[in-house]
């Protein structure tokens, strides 16, 4: 079967370009014993997986991505054929598969069964349902615990977890100030997501923004971004603060520069501030709770899943640059087919 | 009354200098209504009241330290003629008085009753009974958490919380690395505190160091520098990590250089790292529960006190600047005189 694949034509320096990527037309090879064919559906795009492009990056585990090899990815995926007795036809999964039409499971292959209970659209489960809804939810839920009319700063929030976390902080009955690049997202925010407000961080006096939109300080900031962003919010953050730390796309694009990160960490210290770091993955026995409750709020309609969708295989490469260079309002996703 | 005190004689560049210091010979001046007359006992100094030796420091609460006027400190003394009907005669009190032989307490000023339930040494509570010891064991105890066998570098290590602090976490199981900043010292920690290993942070190969002494990464990170100490500590961080984070020395004494912070703050999520600032005045109703399990393994030798015990009260300026340049071993004290 013809399988078009997007490999990794060079390696990207800084944020990926679509010229870092290549389409290549390929033909699938027959299964051996112990594999199963997937057919995509959805491809996720997730800023994570730039680390792994660097020559330097991997290790045993996730090896570096070679050049000219279709790019790694999480795939929402639909089994077609099987050599493994693990694996049945029909099946629905996820795996770390590739940006290509049709992907082979080996045997030992980290995957899940995609299990559809809330009958909700199937790349919810890449979004909303999935790792970056996760994020969200672990992150304030657990970490942020914000009070009612506490105030909550979300950096990155319009993105596929932001947007998300800032929903749920808004559920929790707080007064939420969501951070975007562009005064168009700032207003879709508002608008959309219902952010009480949008504030561009590419602004001039933006620390002065800050300090206009959060008087009595901000008692929880849900950190997106990492890199210097950080230290404006510490000048105005409250005693207690909780800051969930859950990604870094300023990190995942720095060139080794030398350049520093915040110099106030003090505040941490003065203002007895908890900085969590996580990563969901680390939780999977908690997914089923969480979702649950993700999709009760969905039916609810106090939870809205937003999705940037691209079609077709062959726009991969465009949509991860479109992420770095943040043109995505809500969880990117490409669709590769229907199921 | 001959009054000695030491005053602000010019405001500290960075870490403050024998000079920046004067003696002065004043007289005691009678009380007025609501007052009491404190003689100072035991001086206690402290980085932290570097903070409001800068002209643009301090705030409504408690303002920048004026020049020509004996120094604010943190001082024991005992109570020798009250105006004051809640001050008796007699009362040994903890205050933020001066560095002087006699202080006045007024009406409304903040003081504490020592207590010497635990018959030790007085000087022991502006120690390892006092807000020092309480660093140590809030930090280790509430967010360190260290499980036996876990590895535990403290930053400081034989300074007045860092000395507490290590020991803490060897009666709690751990292997305890000490940073320090000369080999003398470095040995001490082994010697005199128990530490497993000492390691000179000033060493061209720290790094490898810590990681040779690490092997298995650091479960939990004790600090009290802040800088960037941390950066080269969160290269060898373990997954989970906790990091009690209570001062920055390093921030203290930092002339407004625009030199960043660490820039490897992504490691705290990609390790799911907790990094918690503190300062135990916000937990005052749990210092009794802490200082009885401290005099316990005070009785029972498992933990001492170490004391960098200077006489006379024209002593402070020099043993200030002293332990700024990291003489002291131990919780940095001056005597003025006996109870």
């Amino acid at each position: 079967m013809k399988n078009t694949q997007v490999v990794l034509a060079q390696r990207p320096e800084g944020a990926p370009k679509a010229n870092d990527f290549a389409v290549v037309e390929t033909e699938t090879v027959p299964l051996e014993d112990g594999q199963a064919l997937v057919k995509n559906l959805y491809i996720s795009l997730d800023a994570g997986f730039r680390n792994w492009m660097d020559e330097d990056s991997g290790d045993e585990v996730l090896p570096a991505m070679p050049l000219g090899k279709a790019v790694m990815g999480l795939i929402l995926g639909e089994v077609i054929e099987s050599r493994n007795s693990g694996i049945e036809v029909g099946c629905l999964l996820m795996a770390r598969l590739a940006w290509e039409e049709f992907s082979v499971v080996n045997e030992g292959d980290w995957w899940v069964e995609v299990d559809n209970e809330h009958q909700l659209p199937l790349s919810y489960h890449l979004g909303v349902l999935g790792d970056t809804g996760m994020s969200g939810y672990f992150g304030l839920v657990d970490i942020g615990q914000p009070k009612p009319g506490d105030t909550v700063v979300v950096s990155a929030a319009g993105g596929a977890v932001g947007s998300v976390a800032g929903q749920i902080a808004k559920i929790m009955g707080a007064r939420v100030i969501g951070l975007a690049g562009s005064d168009e997202k700032c207003q879709r925010l508002v608008n959309e997501l219902g952010y009480d407000v949008g504030i561009n961080y590419k602004a001039d006096n933006l620390s002065a923004l800050i300090g206009q939109h959060c008087p009595n300080g901000i008692d929880v900031y849900f950190d997106n971004v990492g890199g210097l962003l950080l230290e404006t919010i510490l000048e105005h953050i409250a005693h207690g603060a909780r800051i969930p730390f859950c990604g870094a796309v300023a990190d995942y694009t720095a060139q080794k520069s030398g350049g520093g990160g915040p110099s106030n960490l003090f505040q941490l210290v003065a203002q007895c501030v908890t900085l969590q770091g996580f990563m969901t993955h680390f939780q999977l026995e908690r997914y089923p709770e969480a979702r649950s409750q993700l999709a009760q709020w969905l039916a609810s309609g106090e939870l809205k899943a937003h999705e940037h969708m691209y079609c077709g295989v062959d726009q991969c490469g465009i949509a991860f640059s479109d992420m770095f260079a943040g043109k995505n309002f809500g969880k990117a996703v490409v669709k590769v087919a229907a199921s």
